[in-house]
């Protein structure tokens, strides 16, 4: 199996904007944000749909899934805490983590052409790591 | 505090179309579904938002999840599986699980003020009960 996206970015091949990681979990910004705080959280096993994981992977994926969820609850107190796993783009399970505070905010698409802004994702990040 | 709408249906005071129950967890049909076969997860636990959630109570409800989706895929084998857990509408955390074929599917909005199909909804829960 070939490596995927994220698997290349868990092995520094592609550069991110990390947030958190241990033994079987990585944190990462995604780079076209629906909101400031938009984190992608995957298992380190590259393993295509979420429910195939294995209960350890699995469940040490939802641990991070809670932990990056608290910390960016610390960062953006007044927003909630989206989730989102729809996985039609990239074959590897990805858990979208992301403060919002309107349906707008949680319904909003972005725009997946434009050029990510790293020097703000970058300023983020410097925020929410942990 | 007051009992929340899904408190009140895992108490049995309110019907729902009901696939799985644990201690900790239970799952039913939303009445307004995306898609057929869309489910609820919630926490015995009433808490607001997941991250709150005991550690415990929180493993367990995406252990339900997990199941879940393990039992839709079973049932609907070319779908694959959302998850959302957005929350402005029910102080109790709730998770969104669904099979879906498509873009549209996923993001499709049900019209919140239609008459549920209890009838049909009767025959999704008896499909998917475990």
């Amino acid at each position: 199996m070939a490596d995927s996206v994220f698997t290349k970015i868990i092995k520094g091949e592609i550069p991110s904007h990390k947030i958190y990681e241990d033994d079987k979990t990585f944190a990462f910004l995604d780079i076209h944000p629906k909101t400031n705080g938009h984190v992608l959280v995957v298992p380190k096993r590259q393993v295509d749909e979420f429910q195939d994981l294995p209960d350890d992977d699995y469940i040490a994926l939802m641990q991070t899934v809670k932990k990056v969820a608290r910390r960016l609850k610390e960062v953006y107190p007044d927003k909630r805490i989206g989730l989102k796993v729809f996985g039609l783009d990239v074959p590897h399970v990805h858990i979208h983590v992301f403060p919002f505070g309107s349906i707008e905010e949680y319904l909003n698409t972005p725009d997946m052409s434009a050029e990510p802004d790293n020097q703000k994702l970058a300023e983020i990040a410097q925020k929410l790591a942990f």
